[in-house]
């Protein structure tokens, strides 16, 4: 049994890497620990300074995920800063500033990083592409997920329950990516 | 001759800096050092961290800036992210987020920070209020300058002159609070 802690303060989180994880035998608890995120144009850098920071403080097994809702009008807005956008514009404030714009395109993108015990790290970035929705619809999910409509859906993620989101979602993508090279990695290291 | 750099790679912060500081006798270089600043909440944190860095690095004598303009009816959004919605939204996006909203009151703020020779620290923080335009007008200044009226004035900043612009700011307050408060620490430690 492996055990990983992420560090998050969002529950919607690690539900997702719960669901995902437990049926490989990755066991995922919460972390109290907390790094600092960096301003910076991609989620990979923002990821990749979080670790730096973590090995120079010596905390192992640990994930963090950054994640970020990226919209081609808006020049990929709010993007790394998705969830400050949310929590001040919030989904009303991207569907305004979406008003009158015919290009809808948008993707999710979720960068994972590790830190293992023997010092290895796992970066992994996965991404849903989609458009963003007339108007909020759903109650599930978490963020911006009521006005993201995934490519061949016609529903947004809010309206697809947990079951239905992660085999497709840019974060179910990323966790069973991640999976993949951990348990590649948990093996070489034996 | 008290000779400071400045950490920007905006002419327009430089500009502003060095018009205010020459006639105090302190001259401005521009400096090629870099440091990264968080996501945090308050520009107040992102100056420290960064401080803390530089302190680290062992670098002196350079000030850093960091500005945002802070929305009320928008949860004080941009706020620290300012430059990168300036980059991705510009003034059209903020403009359209306050479309038919009544309360169009909003700040700028600016912080500057200052790591000295002998290893003393100054931060000053200073403001000033002021409310969006309808519209975007001028040409002068930089970033939302052209959406931002200061109270008192019908004017955009954008279209009050640096010479105008500078003691009403919330740059040219910081710099001179700044000043006054460098200059006491430069004699103390005489």
């Amino acid at each position: 049994m492996i055990s990983l802690s992420l560090m998050t303060s969002n529950p919607g989180k690690l539900r997702e890497f719960r669901h995902e994880l437990s049926s490989l035998g990755i066991e995922v608890t919460k972390s109290s620990e907390d790094c600092e995120e960096i301003q910076a144009e991609t989620l990979e850098e923002v990821v990749r300074y979080c670790l730096k920071d973590l090995k120079r403080r010596k905390i192992r097994d640990v994930m963090i995920d950054d994640s970020g809702l990226f919209i081609d009008s808006l020049g990929g807005f709010p993007g790394v800063y998705s969830s400050y956008a949310f929590k001040t514009l919030g989904c009303k404030g991207i569907l305004k500033l979406m008003d009158r714009l015919d290009d809808r395109k948008a993707h999710f993108s979720c960068c994972i990083g590790c830190l293992l015990r023997g010092g290895k790290e796992i970066i992994v970035t996965e991404g849903v592409k989609g458009r963003i929705s007339a108007e909020e619809r759903g109650s599930q999910g978490f963020g911006f997920d009521p006005i993201f409509v995934p490519d061949g859906e016609s529903r947004t993620f809010a309206e697809i329950g947990i079951e239905e989101k992660n085999p497709i979602s840019h974060r179910g993508r990323a966790i069973r990516a991640f999976a993949i090279t951990l348990t590649g990695k948990v093996e070489r290291t034996k």
